[in-house]
C-alpha cells in the first residue's frame, strides 16, 4: 500500500505558477515519513471492499494534512530540521511557511472532493471535525510548555486530540468509503484512537530509550525542551517531595551540559520505573485496540491492521 | 441583510476551550467590518430565492474565510493594526495568530457542510478553489515586494486573485443556493470579478486620494511601504525615464520625512494625471459589470446589486 501512496503522491504536479507558493508544498511531500495515515485509510477501506484504490484520494487529502500540520507546527515550534532536512521556514522563510501550509490544507479539502457524493458528505464533517481537534490539541500542547506540571488526564486529553484523532478519523473514512456500517466505522475509530495514543507513549518513550541509529532523532530531546512527556508527567505524579524538587531543579538548570541533563533525568525516572509503567500503559491501549477491533464485522482479513498496530505500538524507529 | 449577517454572527459561540484558539477567532470576527462578501452571498441568492437565509450558512463560511486570511497576512505583513483595534499576532503572539487562523479556515468548512446536500456538492470545489486562488493572489503581493517594478498585467492578476475572486465566488454560491442556472451563476461570478477589480482599484486611489476622516487608514500608507499599487504601477508605466528616475528616488528614499515624501509622489501622480486614468479603469470595470449583470436572468430586481457595486467602486471610507 506505502507504494501506491508514494506513486500517487509523486505524481501530483507542483511545478505550478506561483512556484513560492507550491514548490514548498512538493518538497514538504517528497519528504518522505512512514505514509502511516494514508495508509490507514487504504486499510479501513481494505477490510470492507476488495477495491481499495477508491478511497486513495481521501488517503492523499489525510496525507496532506498531516504534512500541512507538520509544517506550521514547525514554524510555532521553531524547529529546524524535519525528516533530516531542513523545515520550509528554514529552508524559504516563515511567510513562505504559513502561507504555503494554508494552501496545503485547502489542497487537501481539494482531495476529499473526488470522493463519490454520498460518501463525501459523510466524510467531510468528519474530516472537518478531526481537523479542528488536532488545531485544539496543538494548542494543548502549546499550553503545557507554560505550565510546571500537567495532570495525566491532560497529557492524554492533549494527545487523543493532536495525535491519536487522525490516526482514528484515517480509518474510520477508509471504512466509510468502503461502504461499511456506521458500527463497524465507529468501532474501528475507537481501535484508531486506541492504536494512536499507543503510538504516542511509544514515541515519548522512544525519545529517552530509543536506539539513535534508528530512532532518527536525537535522544533526550523531550528532556532538554522540558516537554510533557508521558515520562516526565508521570515521573512528577508519582514522585515524592524531595524527588520532585530533584527532577525540577535538574530539567530547569541552565548549568548543566546537555549529556548530563539527559543522564539524570533518565536514571531518575529509571529508579522510578517510569518506562515500565510506560509500556504497561502502550500493552493496556494495545488490548483496548484489539478489543474495538473485534466488534467490527469486517468481509476481508483484519491482519494488516494489526500488524501495523503492532508496529505503531513497538516500533525501534 | 447586513443586520441579519451580524445578528447570526454576534449568535456563534467562541467561549469554548481551549479558550486560547477560540477566543481570538470571537475577537477577529466581533470586529465588524462592512460585511460585503457575506452580502454578496445573500444577495445572489435573493436573485433567485426570495427566502435568501438559506444562504446564510455560505455567507458566514465565506466571511469566516475573509476574516481568516485577513489574520495570516497581517501576521505575513507584519501589521500591527486593523479597524482600529491590534491585530491577533500582537494582542496575543504570533503562534496564537497562525494556529488560532488555521481553525478558523478549517470552521469556514464547517459552516459550509451545513448546505443542502445537492447544493453543497456544487459549492466546495467552488470555494476551495477560490482560496487556493487567493493564496496565489497573497503570494504574488509578496512575490511584488521584492521587485522594482511590474508590468499592468501581473498588477492585474494579482488583485483578481486576491481579492476580486472572493467577491465573485460569492455571489456563485449564493446564486446556486438560491436554484440559478450555471449560466447565471457564471455571469454573476464575471459579475462580481468586475467589481471586485473595480473595488480594489477604488482602494488604491483612496490610499491617497481619500478623506482622512472617513477612510479609516492613514493617508499615504501604500506610498510609504512601497507598494505596487495602480496609481505607482501606472505611473512607473507610462514616465518618461527622468521621471521615473525621479519617482523611485523618492520612493527609496530613507532621508525623506513620510509628509513630504507622500506630498512629492502625489503631485508626480497629480502631474501625469494618475488619477484621472483610476477613475477610468473604474468606471470602465464598472460598465463592465454591468454588462454581465445584465445577462443574469433574475428572478427578483437587481437593483440591491447594483447599488452595492457603485457604492463598492466609488466608496468614500
Amino acid at each position: 500500500m506505502q507504494t501506491i501512496i508514494q506513486k500517487y503522491l509523486a505524481n501530483i504536479n507542483w511545478s505550478i505558477t506561483p512556484e513560492q507558493l507550491y514548490e514548498p508544498i512538493g518538497y514538504t511531500l517528497e519528504s518522505g515519513g512512514k505514509r502511516i495515515r494514508p495508509q490507514l485509510v487504504l486499510m479501513g477501506c481494505a477490510l470492507f471492499d476488495s477495491d481499495f484504490k477508491k478511497a486513495l484520494d481521501a488517503a492523499i487529502a489525510v496525507e496532506i494534512f498531516h504534512n500541512f500540520t507538520l509544517l506550521h507546527d514547525d514554524v510555532m515550534d521553531h524547529a529546524e530540521m524535519r525528516r533530516n532536512r531542513p523545515t520550509v521556514h528554514t529552508k524559504w522563510d516563515e511567510n513562505t511557511a504559513i502561507l504555503s501550509g494554508d494552501a496545503m490544507l485547502i489542497k487537501a479539502y481539494r482531495f476529499l472532493e473526488k470522493i463519490e457524493p454520498e460518501k463525501l458528505l459523510k466524510v467531510l464533517p468528519i474530516f472537518s471535525e478531526m481537523a479542528l481537534q488536532v488545531c485544539e490539541g496543538q494548542q494543548y500542547d502549546m499550553n503545557f510548555e507554560n505550565s510546571e506540571e500537567i495532570g495525566e488526564d491532560e497529557y492524554f486529553k492533549m494527545i487523543r486530540l493532536k495525535t491519536a484523532v487522525l490516526l482514528a478519523a484515517s480509518l474510520q473514512i477508509g471504512a466509510i468509503i468502503g461502504n461499511a456500517s456506521t458500527e463497524d466505522a465507529h468501532w474501528l475509530y475507537e481501535f484508531g484512537i486506541a492504536i494512536g495514543i499507543a503510538f504516542q507513549l511509544r514515541d515519548d518513550y522512544l525519545d529517552v530509550y530509543g536506539d539513535p541509529k534508528i530512532f532518527g532523532k536525537k535522544i533526550g530531546g523531550d528532556i532538554l525542551c522540558k516537554k510533557k512527556s508521558f515520562l516526565l508527567v508521570n515521573a512528577l505524579k508519582t514522585a515524592k517531595l524531595w524527588q520532585k524538587a530533584e527532577l525540577k531543579e535538574i530539567i530547569n538548570s541552565d548549568a548543566l551540559p546537555d549529556d548530563e541533563k539527559i543522564a539524570k533525568v533518565t536514571a531518575i525516572y529509571n529508579t522510578m520505573e517510569i518506562p515500565q509503567l510506560c509500556e504497561k500503559f502502550i500493552n493496556n491501549y494495545m488490548d483496548k485496540a484489539l478489543t474495538y477491533l473485534d466488534k467490527v464485522n469486517a468481509r476481508f482479513p483484519k491482519q494488516p491492521l494489526i500488524d501495523l498496530a503492532i508496529q505503531l505500538s513497538g516500533r525501534k524507529e
